[in-house]
């Protein structure tokens, strides 16, 4: 018999950056039985699916699905634009930046890293600077939402930018796609990487790569990908001409991400990014009626992850052990923000009412390892929200 | 499509008296495949719960297992005890109380009903006082736990009063079992009937009756029952001669009552009970922090339910409805005291986070309707938990 927890693995509320909470109806979508994947009915879903995300990338370019994680998406992504030689320019102001500095270097040993304070947002001059300095740069790299820091970064004021200089913009969009504004076709992204178990709400496994039309006919006439599997030629020639994919997918994820997706534009996109930034604003007023700090740049917060400096005397295992015998799982920091900083997510189904109880069960932990909350969290909260709903 | 609710009915937290939350364990075994009941291993399973169901009655006796509601275990109990005729007291303190009073009017006109303020609890010299007025009373009825006032009523003392007056005494135990203290072979309680959507941990759709095993016999020689159904004869032959069902049982609910009878004693009895007992001091401090009155009398409080006055000018309506709206389901009051007081339960797998959800939801709510709240009702409860987990 397996020892009793109330709060076990599967009685947690889930507030790390992905996974997330799933509705009941997604999960659901798990169990149904399995059917062939080279079908007439499985092509039929693909295709409905690969509509219903577009506009979560703001486009109307091919969105390319790959049974993978996130990583296997920016390692298509970049892959396959990106050969040896290149001039590539990393911006990294986190974990998820480093990350896609450390796969352009695997295939271009020209490429520029440049550094930004982790906490602080790529400023467009940052981004200018770069550029003007490496005129041959062939390819952009950037993280939107920086899920270690918490940090939306400036996209739209960036990509104007990379544009000018001509340069192809590769951003991950890992946390911020169906979460937060993404306008690529608008803001010339020219391709934007998502994975499944953040804002799209559906359990880990997928990776998305959405093209703009412009760079998909390039993508088409170039020979460039040292991958295989994540070739985004093959999966593009495949989508184009039968609506497939090239290797077996994750069958019953596409079933959950459908449901998933359902869900999504039936509360309204624009609705689901307003019901992130709500969030995240009533979010940060709790912890800063706590008396604790957010750690991001003003102004560059993220709506869909919270980033908060650790007070002075709280042990971040300690601290979240806690939260976590309490039914909440939290994020730590990475790298050098381990035990500097800890994260609270608040994608896909959460709402005001995971807000509030993350909040009550922070304030208790905090409380239990003696630190002398400035005022109520759940108050704080309970002021923003009803700031928000007259 | 569906109109999209962020809380809609798949995703509530519980907090009604039944249905309660289930453990995620509990509710897969809702999904096994069906299986013969006529059958050995059906018995086996029948055999093994029945095991495991004695200890939350605090009884060696039989657990008759009915299909049906609460309410078909009340009717069995007392049905296959009382006939046309019978003195029966019941002994009401609200609606269950007055439940158990309809049942037993409608066996025997000459069914006295003995009525106590609701929110009040039975006390022992008002059982006495019935008792030597009634000196013929066959059968004492009675609520353990009152789930419409959030009364637990003092069992012991009652039972032995009735024992010295040499009359049945047959309890609705609906929310208290699994959840409180049941002793029925030290109570000396003759049977007792509990329903598997509170401190049980399934859905509704399963009853229960346990027989002490000195009225067993008295029930295996009568010829009482006017019922069909719910008379316990027929159960307890099927089940002393064959481990089995009279009737066709709800198997799928019998598969997820394994597993939370399981999980039940893998925590085990008496944690579980002080858990319950637990949550309902962290309620009540918490609900007293926001400047609310409890409604049962001191010193009888429910362990599973907390009943709780409403203020003036809070409408029950607008408040349950903005409390629902943020993803939390509670209870008005019944009869006549809808409108009056709210319930909070706090049955089987709720915790510490439930109990701050809750209260955080309450005090927008209260909020939102203009009531100044005393102090944040999350940093009352969260008091009380640090005294209980230093």
């Amino acid at each position: 018999m397996k020892e009793f927890k109330l709060y076990d693995d599967e009685n947690t509320l889930l507030m790390i950056p992905g996974p997330v909470p799933i509705h009941p109806r997604v999960l659901r979508a798990l169990s149904r039985p399995i059917y062939g994947h080279r079908t007439n009915e499985f092509r039929a879903l693909l295709t409905d699916i690969e509509k219903m995300l577009k506009p979560l990338f703001g486009t109307t370019g091919t969105v390319i699905m790959i049974t993978g994680s996130g990583t296997a998406g920016m390692d298509a992504a970049l892959r396959s634009f990106a050969k040896p030689g290149d001039k590539i320019i990393s911006f990294v102001a986190g974990k998820f930046g480093e990350r896609f500095y450390e796969i352009a270097k695997r295939i271009s040993p020209n490429t520029v890293k440049v550094d930004i304070e982790w906490g602080k947002a790529i400023k467009p001059s940052i981004v200018e600077d770069a550029l003007r300095k490496h005129r041959d740069t062939k390819i952009v790299t950037l993280t939107h939402n920086e899920t270690s820091t918490g940090v939306l970064h400036p996209l739209p004021e960036i990509s104007k930018i990379v544009k000018d200089y001509g340069a192809l913009l590769i951003v991950d969009g890992i946390t911020s796609v169906g979460g937060d504004y993404v306008k690529m076709d608008e803001w010339k992204v020219d391709a934007m990487v998502a994975g499944s178990q953040k804002c799209i709400g559906i359990p880990p496994g997928l990776a998305f790569v959405a093209l703009r039309h412009e760079v998909e006919e390039y993508l088409e006439s170039s020979t460039v990908s040292s991958s295989y599997y994540t070739d985004l030629r093959q999966y593009l020639d495949y989508w184009k001409n039968k609506n497939d994919l090239p290797f077996t997918g994750a069958v019953s994820l596409f079933y959950a991400l459908y449901e998933s997706l359902s869900l999504i534009h039936s509360e309204g996109l624009e609705k689901r990014i307003l019901r992130h930034r709500r969030l995240a604003k009533i979010t940060r007023r709790g912890i800063k009626s706590l008396g604790l700090e957010i750690f991001a740049e003003k102004g560059y917060e993220s709506n869909t992850i919270t980033a908060v400096r650790y007070p002075d005397n709280i042990n971040d295992t300690d601290f979240r052990r806690i939260v976590r015998r309490y039914g909440v799982l939290i994020a730590g920091g990475q790298a050098h923000l381990k035990g500097k900083i800890f994260r609270i997510a608040h994608m896909n189904i959460i709402g005001e009412r995971e807000i509030l109880t993350a909040l009550s069960v922070i304030e208790l932990a905090l409380r239990k390892l003696g630190f002398q909350v400035g005022s109520s969290g759940v108050q704080g909260a309970i002021d923003s929200i009803l700031q928000f709903d007259i």
